[in-house]
């Protein structure tokens, strides 16, 4: 169900390597994992839905309303997750010189598509 | 000393509202906070410079390298952060609409100018 629009996330985004959708208790629903994605995305996922509860307390603290999007970029890989419903997020992981913007592009397009399944 | 480059970042970038400069420890050193910043900036870089923290600790054990850079979109701001040094980072915060691209492109291009003083 889900398949399809994982696999489009990873190979339309230039450097994409793998797509999550994933609930914020760090329990995955469905991914893609293209061949070049060296860590495990359910990992990498687990940390970051962890990370993104916070996030989602302190913009509430400080009275920012919703979280929408949350884009790390360490070294080594970039992820960039947007918050689908306040249970469910969309994770992306991409190169470190890959393309961000397309990345971000395809999150936004593509999230409506989840969202009416979720 | 810092000044003159924080109020550049925020008065350069579209829909710039106010930058940062802070430790790890949630300690300001310097801040530009211009008029249409409506949250205070400081309690904003205390509650993020512990989220950065997180993150720190998740991109290690990941093995994904150190952290360089880290955006928060919510509702009614983004917060834009680049890591400079293992004790400091700089912030910017945007308007929803901004542009997070220049946001971006002067925290990579003003980063060393604070680099050479931390």
């Amino acid at each position: 169900m889900f398949q399809e629009s994982l696999k489009r996330l990873v190979q339309e985004t230039d450097g994409g390597l793998a797509a999550l959708l994933m609930g914020f208790d760090g329990i995955a629903v469905d991914s893609f994992v293209g061949n070049a994605m060296t860590s495990d995305m359910n990992t990498v996922g687990m940390e970051f839905s962890f990370i993104l509860s916070q996030v989602r307390k302190a913009t509430e603290i400080l009275e920012l309303g919703s979280v929408v999007e949350l884009t790390i970029r360490a070294e080594k890989l970039t992820i960039m997750i947007r918050v689908l419903t306040p249970e469910y997020f969309l994770a992306i992981a991409i190169q470190p010189e890959g393309n961000l913007g397309k990345g971000r592009y395809l999150l936004r397009v593509l999230g409506p598509k989840f969202q009416a399944e979720l």
